[in-house]
């Protein structure tokens, strides 16, 4: 149904993957697939994919097992940016399936997002490591504790939004890959997100029709709704109108009362952010436009 | 999953429904259970549901089984009126299973939804019976055919709208109880929803988020959403706003092209709205407010 | 989709839910509403199954909101069994919703749905408490900590079952009103369900089609399954084969390792139980030969 | 959520499909590339599935555009023979997207998975040309012939089953692709299978657990279970046990009916067989020990 994790059974130290866009044409498949060939390393999975079929714009996730990779993986970098990509345009990212992503998670109160993101990553689900929970509220700080991560209380509301941020800021910069936003109640500024470097992934929740404002699930009762769901997208400045990574829905009918909505809202937001990071980590997610490709 | 069928297997000749509301208060279920018992009626099943705890509305949905019914049913109509129903102030409708609804279908160009209401209906899935078909487009008439309706023809544009809607009426009136808009792609003006009397159930697609305006399709394609569905609703002057009745959706990806979203989208619009027309039909769907309740 | 909490803005010291089963007739809604209403109790919902038309057996269970209850309950339980039970040849519960059900888990090694019905019960979705976690190895300890429930280590294996299976009746009898095993990799013997004299829920893996013996999930590899499920049952002497309260699947396909199908068994035998135990707490699981309705 | 149909806007003269299976090793999908590249073949898409990480079977599928490729097909068919195929020990098979497979139903007296195959077809979701219905009863002639699809009545029973097959197997060889087995009651032998030569695909229903025997829609009934479904699969000499193609489900529960349940049924059934039919006839499914893989 989903993109899967990789073998797990691999010797993960010497496997890479790499990403790469760029404008379509013939051969790419072929002149990617020829220079791994000749570097050593064999092909575990390919997936690509092409937004037209001429003239359009060219993805590619390319699986490989490379004996020695770690010691070898600057060297293929730099042959492949100047044998191929450069020669087709191409962006690209090499990674090695070794290096699990770091992770922050925000938070506020709710805690289902973020202790099954803590929990699914103790199971070894989410090939990430989680290097910080901060959270605007003292709250969860007893329910994150079990799993060894640092809990960091940081303040934030609208009136010290400005030192809020720049407080996360210090936290966050060279030491994270990407940042999960669990639940985290706050808006945050133009100038954050520029300034943090790294995607951040965000959660929120969705209906058929679409509800605006305040009290979305007593909204969706009095309409009468029969599907709630979820959307994990990577955060722009448009407010929870970035790249959507993962949708679900979840059916309710009239008995529900508008606590069960949001209980069941609730799982359904913790089982698609999952998968939206889990992909991430994974690096399965291409954007284009404003939309994603998982592959 | 959803709501079913009656007994099957029921002499169905002495089945009857009895649907109510009416302000909730103590007493209601005892009231309507002990009317049927001295009646000589067996319950069959009994749902009900109400909309708060206190103060709100009941809802009433009570099959049950009385030998010799099409006889005592005039009789039984009165008395539950004058014993029951005026004493809670409800609404009430008394029907028998035995008398299938009927049903005009409208439709333009589009088969799926009134093909796939044809085709379950000679299966015996829906419990009714479809008295005609007008269309506003010649080219639907020889897939009719085989299913023995009266396929007809009435031009129908912006242009001609009044001409049009009163030569449907004059077909509809007095002789359909529900009309299905199965793809019918015409606007109906709210004096044709006053005239025609009987309810209408609409299907159109849905997404997450909503897209406003033409080529819906394609806006999901460009948003990249995972999720595309269809909402069937009661048509109410709000155009695609009214009570709706059954909702659901079919998972989507990037390999899909504009026109596999117009597939899928097509085979969810046919399912949810044959629910939509079976549960009417078996008297299942209570409205209240703008929206329904389906017991 | 499934039965649902029930109303949780009432004044909950003062719902009542009367369970019943016995055969049908003529009356029964009648009587059981008409004694409610009598006693001064407004029923919230109701909910009834027959098995057959005539001649099956009728099971019901009804939500009712009575001021004062806990002060009138053993009073009422007395006179329904006197003027109704008794006439109708029924069996019939009467418990209270502001008495969370007392339950034990037991669980081995894995953690996936200990920890979830844990999880789930500190956020109100289970109307349980959780009185002890009883485990035949100590790996756990650590995890169940922060949840505030007793864990208690008591060794077992096929060599010393009998002592095991003592030293856990000792821990559980009068203590608890359900036992749910959530992974516990021990056989239980027919003399311990007799003794334990309350209702046990277990949950396991399902496939289409059903595999036999060792390492189900290779077979279901091997075998090229597209789905697998879990199910939760009734413990009966019958291995895995009592009733059935829930089920449900999840979409696999060939890019799944072994590892992933397990990581996705893993997730659907955790909602599937959690389902299970919730119903069963809510009194909305009636046991009915080999089967069960779940009202 | 599934595998999709191709780019249905291409010039689909000069799109072609090559499949292929072989052992894996090292640079394979860069020497098909390679190949295909040299012919002035562009890539559309390209799927690959090893089933192991060294030492498995490595499966592909591969779609190219390729002007001008009905004339040069041959030649190419010829040239991947000896260039590529003879040197990986390569299994292969090259088509051409715009020459749909033609396609025999067999069927008895139920018209749900038959006239949805006819139905699906004419909206041109199927990508095959059916050339016949075979059917061991008259009574569907008069439903298959509003789609000008030649309606065969082959009267089979166990009683005259060489005579039946001989009869069949005059129809069909030769002149199909693929024999689809659309609710078609009668067991065929080993010899037919053997010698009609083209792939057959049956549906039947499955359940969790399963039910061997006769009526297995009141088994489940009795069991209680929750849920039903279809299974679609390669036709081998083992009953019902040949190389899975699809699966799905339905929920279903106490309230439904023994019809009911006949009735989602058919519905699932119907809809996994016309996915299973048109992953065939789109060449993504190859067959792998007693499973399959669909790309």
């Amino acid at each position: 149904m989903y993109p899967r994790s990789d073998h797990a059974e691999l010797p993960v130290a010497d496997v890479g993957r790499l990403l790469l866009r760029c404008p379509d044409r013939p051969g790419l498949v072929a002149a990617v697939s020829a220079f791994l060939a000749e570097a050593g390393a064999n092909i575990i999975s390919l997936d690509q994919h092409s937004t037209e079929q001429t003239g359009g714009i060219f993805m590619q996730r390319t699986i490989f097992h490379l004996p020695g990779l770690p010691a070898v993986r600057d060297t293929l970098e730099r042959e492949f940016a100047e044998r191929v990509a450069g020669r087709f345009g191409m962006d690209f990212k090499l990674t090695e399936a070794a290096r699990p992503k770091r992770v922050a998670i925000m938070a506020s109160r709710e805690d289902h997002c973020l202790l099954d993101l803590l929990w699914r990553n103790r199971r070894g689900e989410l090939n990430m490591t989680v290097v910080m929970v901060i959270a605007n509220h003292p709250e969860l700080a007893d329910q994150v504790r079990p799993f060894d991560v640092p809990f960091i209380h940081v303040p934030a509301s609208k009136e010290i939004r400005e030192q809020a941020e720049q407080r996360q800021l210090e936290l966050l910069r060279g030491n994270v890959d990407l940042v999960v936003l669990a639940r985290y109640m706050q808006i945050l500024t133009p100038r954050f997100l520029d300034e943090v470097g790294v995607p951040l992934i965000n959660i929120h929740h969705s209906f058929l029709p679409a509800f605006i404002g305040a009290a979305p699930y007593q909204q969706a009762k009095d309409r009468g709704v029969k599907l709630i769901g979820a959307t994990a997208h990577y955060v722009t400045e448009e407010l929870d109108e970035g790249p959507i990574i993962e949708q679900d829905v979840v059916r309710v009918d009239h008995r529900d009362t508008v606590d069960d909505l949001r209980r069941m809202g609730a799982d359904v937001e913790r089982v698609v952010l999952s998968r939206a990071v889990r992909w991430h980590c994974e690096d399965r997610v291409i954007r284009y436009g404003n939309q994603t490709v998982v592959l």
